[in-house]
């Protein structure tokens, strides 16, 4: 047993579904999240930045004693996880695996698309794991870089949210897949538009719950759960921690408390 | 005279507007253009964040021995200039208060709208700027966040962005505003879409042409201008100099030569 914090950070807001799912799996672990609002977004941003505003993240996560990072954010688990692992004292879990890992067992005929910021596409880590599992795969990759703006700005519901998706959805329908992965944290916010889109055949995998499920894995296996008491959670914002929270009522069921603000040293 | 070049700078790509309306005006003079694209967008974020970022770039064109600093740059402008004034050693131009000088000679009604990022909205720097010259002024302002990342994305031409444009223009019709300023750079990218929503009666006044003119001014009224020669342009992005290059060339004419690499220390 481990009585530190779980860390968890993300460029913004879409990490939130993430936390909200390990607030239900692990109702007894202290959580720390940071959210990156002053350099947020990071999909269309270089490998060498994103690992940059990443470590930095890290590094503040380490100072307040976690016992483990997640890293709740997509592009930053495409593009900085070695960069990370190599660096911090704790293990970090990132997304990828989870997500491919689900994606790899639900598929029926082997055919799977990927939906993803522009810079997750690039990097092909979920083609990579998901062909670690499943060599035969046939993987559909889409960037979405409009999703992410969408969310923020709280436009999930909107006419023109959904025009956006058909366009981006349209290579995913021509590649037949079964099984879409909603490969950046925001995506979930936007299941309802996505999947009113590519119809109930088509099997959604959302980070969030294979993420909280990993983590219990994790932690049961090393012998690092919390099995007492209810989790503390504490959020932190690297800009405007009122703005922040008012976003967060918007996309979340669950309230977040106090935004600390942190400044990174990037 | 003064042989220096004019440094310029914006989040991003928007500042390009500006900088081609400055190469056909002052074709003699040297420019230096900074985009950070490692911190894109400024819009939704703070005035500390934007100052900090602001004045890392500031320090940089300094460094650079530039004349002049043009912040090409609506959030920038209308939350950091006092500071960025205060600590520059050379002169520094903003945009808000050419365009609201334009906008204050054009209305016939005293009608004007404004069209800016949620931090330029918020901060009334344009409302102010406007009341100063035409105090009888009746000033809507609406925030349309999704447009930069619409035009930095290359959708400007989409059905999507018509039908965003048509909700937050919705309030700009109601106004019965005659003169509608473009208050942020990136935003002349959908003037033909504006136009189309709003008719031909309302005039969109687009800071491009009024900073052009505004620094012209002000250096041959300081005897700063450079009179012969070709100027000699140089980019600097914060990130990705590749991708930097590739959307400026969509949303260009001009071509803008090879665009170097500089991390700012913020």
């Amino acid at each position: 047993m481990n009585k530190n914090a779980i860390g968890i950070f993300d460029s913004g807001l879409g990490g939130l579904t993430i936390l909200q799912a390990l607030r239900r799996t692990l109702p007894h672990e202290d959580l720390i999240y940071f959210g990156d609002s002053a350099n947020v977004p990071y999909g269309s941003k270089s490998k060498q930045t994103v690992t940059r505003f990443s470590l930095a993240i890290a590094h503040f996560l380490e100072s307040q004693h976690v016992k483990m990072i997640i890293v709740a954010c997509n592009t930053a688990s495409a593009l900085a996880l070695p960069e990370l692992r190599r660096q911090c004292r704790v293990p970090v879990l990132g997304v990828i695996e989870p997500g491919a890992q689900c994606a790899a067992q639900s598929t029926h005929n082997n055919k799977i698309a990927v939906l993803g910021t522009e810079a997750t596409v690039k990097s092909n880590a979920y083609a990579k794991a998901i062909r670690k599992r499943l060599p035969q795969a046939r993987i559909t990759q889409q960037a979405c870089p409009l999703f992410v703006p969408l969310v923020e700005e709280n436009w999930a519901h909107a006419p023109a949210t959904r025009l956006i998706a058909q366009t981006y959805l349209a290579p995913v329908l021509r590649s037949k897949a079964d099984t879409l992965i909603l490969g950046c944290t925001h995506y979930p916010v936007l299941k309802s538009v996505i999947a009113g889109i590519v119809g109930p055949r088509v099997k959604l995998v959302d980070s969030a719950e294979t993420v909280a499920q990993a983590t219990r894995c994790f932690l049961t296996q090393h012998h690092q759960a919390e099995t007492a008491g209810r989790g503390k959670l504490t959020v932190y914002a690297s800009d405007d921690p009122a703005r922040f929270k008012r976003l967060a009522g918007c996309l979340l069921a669950d309230r977040i408390g106090t935004v600390h603000l942190k400044k990174l040293n990037v």
